[in-house]
């Protein structure tokens, strides 16, 4: 009798583990074989490729407010509209403006006159120098921003401080290292402008020891002074600190001719396919259009754009039919601000509370278009079982990660709906991704073919598996 | 009754999940830090890139039985003892020698004269062209060894044959890409040959479309007559195919003076790290210090080499003790031959059979220098149920893959010893694997530094618990 009650047991435990308790959450022999056509479908005629060519070598980099923004945003349309979304229009978002001005140079001389360049590139939104012209001071070194209340005033006040803290390189999640880090950024200029600095520079936020600068966005606080910051180089930070600490008398001088301009109306661009059985639920599909303004965006995030995009081709070309309706977004100001991430679910919350839609899964790609690990999910326990359930259907394609975490910006004001929807993040191979984000090196050469159109297969297999199975909120 | 029953059996299979029947086989919390440590070691001090920096800019590429190859045995033997290796010996191995000559031009002439060079060098072990002089003849093109046999003998006598066929790029493991297409390199120039055709040009076997031709290995056999043949870059392959389309009268001309040199006796570079309880029980670990002779042998497999060699330096570093020894072996000869693996496995079997050594385990890295993805094991059910059960160890270092499959060139002769040794090769993603191999772009700068510790440190990592619990065969 054990021996029978054993039997049963590992039966059905045996069963728990390959399908599911509900068939309408149970993928089929003929979801594997859909799978396998979408990634070949991808592999042999994708077009993600080639889309992002003409992304960032004919646009090129599209701040928030600006002209090639504007182009993005039309470019964005019609591919939509090629592909066949059942309708295509733009959702009105008043972004930001800045602009980084044409001069952004930096240089060390210590006290017996000598002089060495450095490469900095001005932090988005930051100010100018005064009057455009030059700063020069001497300095401070700090690793951590909490160095600085520690100080004496005299020894701060008219400086420009150094944020010299490196990305840890023990995190295996280079999100992790850089998230760790990324305080000196946001909030160097106020921590620094407190203490009565004049000028703040930040080592840039890379793992990589080059000369690059990469900027990102900084923010000021009302009851503070502006002051300019700067990214500075890994390669450059660390010699500055090595200088400071051999000739403590140093300066630096540093001029930016950066400035805020007035706000823009551009918008996140929607394409939709509507569901054939459930049209009222909205599957959220993403990657934000706007990128810094130097190299070209192409992992950050014209990636997650041309991901999106081909997901919508693929499944069309399958003969996919989707069961509820899928919207494919192209948001506007992830990078400073997230107005079309926060628009975007205000105008979902209003729907929601009128009872005309309902937000089940929203997908974000904006980790780069690397080798596709697998996903992170912020959701429900629920939920978060739901899809661990579909990872063999993954394995075949490299396809492992499956856990809960940080699903994206752009779609993360979503999770505030009272009714939340799954939200899940691609997570492609994050080992390269500082090497390249905001800065020059972003560029579409630095993309590879085959690891996009990975990425691209592998998120329109999981929003088809979401469309058919994930149960709504 | 059932209910208890169940929750026994719950229990039970709990239990099975998360540790071992035999604690000998069974990891312990000390070894998460462990490999923690070795992580954090080879994170933050780790020397595998700047061995690699020396190795491929110092001494550069190192066909078998060049200088080259003589000075990078040198100078792994150094390494080797730098790192506290008990014993460093020479296993010495007569290996084939063969040089590129100088010349490997190749252009197509349509019938109306006009030119368009083509990218071409020698395969390995080609013959140059008869004379060192040039080849001129019409082509024939084809996807499949196969089709040359249904042609009439008056198509192809006389001809220079063009293997066409790509990589399928619906395999996401770019290694079975490889494989299915590399019999036009390895057989191509046989087949040719036997249908009289004067010559072969090999699509390269890449992903990539580009225009650098990559070598490897073809071979010739005693009962047909030697033709030259020259690996094409992928870009001139699908040119010259389609030129033949529209103008099938077209001829193209090559020239090359590769040819073969006399034998020379090089060898495996071995250090040994005596074990502290089994002295007498091998586990060994390697990579092939010889590469072919273009490019710098990069990621083939200078990677494999200097993560064989940090992990020597990574398990001394946090005062590790093998219970076994461990030999760190720099094979020769694994690109033309293959001599090293075979010696060694000879050696192995005579020591086995005397009673003197047993080969427990044996891994190797020839996968490329890119982010870990996990092991493939060539080994007893009972040894891969083994290791698997150590996965939720390398689970936070994203380590996931721990399958049966192929484990590597110069460890497989092992797996003929009467006692079989677990092999294990590292598994890096492979997408950009292909790009570079056997070409001159496989070169330091295309190996990333953070993707090449994280190989060093899992594989670091997994010789500990392979040294701890791996039972012998």
């Amino acid at each position: 009798m054990i021996q029978n009650t054993l039997a049963t047991v590992f039966i059905a435990l045996a069963t728990l583990s390959f399908s599911n308790l509900s068939a309408q959450t149970s993928p089929t022999p003929s979801d594997s074989a859909l799978v396998r056509s979408i990634y070949n479908e991808v592999l042999t005629h994708g077009e993600a490729y080639s889309n992002l060519r003409t992304l960032t070598k004919t646009i090129g980099h599209r701040l928030s407010g600006s002209p090639e923004a504007d182009r993005a945003m039309i470019w964005g349309a019609d591919l939509l509209r090629l592909y066949g979304a059942d309708t295509v229009f733009v959702m009105p978002v008043v972004v930001p403006s800045w602009t980084r001005g044409d001069v952004a140079s930096a240089y060390v001389t210590m006290s017996n006159g000598a002089r060495q360049d450095l490469h900095i590139t001005a932090l988005g939104g930051s100010i100018g120098t005064p009057g455009d012209s030059t700063i020069t001071a001497g300095i401070v070194v700090v690793k951590h921003l909490s160095d600085l209340d520690t100080m004496d005033v005299s020894i701060t006040e008219g400086k420009i401080v150094l944020f010299n803290r490196a990305m840890n390189p023990v995190l295996i999640n280079t999100g992790s290292a850089y998230g760790g880090a990324n305080d000196q950024r946001g909030q160097g200029a106020i921590a620094a402008s407190k203490v009565g600095a004049r000028g703040a520079l930040v080592r840039s936020l890379t793992h990589s020891l080059d000369t690059l600068p990469h900027t990102g966005a900084m923010h000021y606080s009302d009851d503070v002074k502006r002051i300019p910051a700067a990214a500075i180089s890994t390669v450059d930070a660390r010699k500055l600190a090595f200088l400071f600490e051999e000739d403590p008398a140093l300066s630096v001088t540093f001029k930016m001719n950066s400035r805020a301009l007035p706000d823009v109306e551009q918008g996140n661009v929607i394409g939709e396919w509507t569901g054939s059985e459930l049209p009222n639920e909205i599957i959220t599909l993403g990657g934000h259009l706007d990128s810094w303004d130097i190299g070209e965006g192409a992992h950050d995030d014209g990636a997650g754009i041309v991901h999106t995009i081909e997901v919508l081709r693929a499944l069309k070309a399958v003969g996919y039919t989707p069961r509820r309706t899928i919207r494919f977004v192209l948001f506007i100001n992830e990078e400073n601000g997230n107005r079309g991430g926060i628009k975007y679910a205000e105008i979902a919350a209003q729907e929601l509370s009128s009872g005309d839609k309902v937000y089940v899964a929203a997908m974000e790609s904006d980790a780069g278009g690397f080798s596709p690990r697998g996903f992170s999910m912020d959701a429900s326990d629920e939920k978060v079982l739901q899809v661990k359930e579909w990872a063999s259907l993954f394995e075949p394609y490299n396809i492992h990660r499956f856990k809960r975490g940080w699903a994206g910006v752009d779609i993360g004001p979503l999770k505030k709906l009272d009714r939340r929807p799954l939200l899940i993040g691609l997570v492609p191979d994050g080992q390269r991704y500082f090497d390249f984000h905001h800065s020059t090196s972003d560029v579409f050469e630095n993309v590879h073919k085959r690891e996009l159109e990975l990425g691209a297969a592998t998120m329109a297999s999981m929003i088809m598996l979401i469309d058919k199975y994930i149960t709504a909120p």
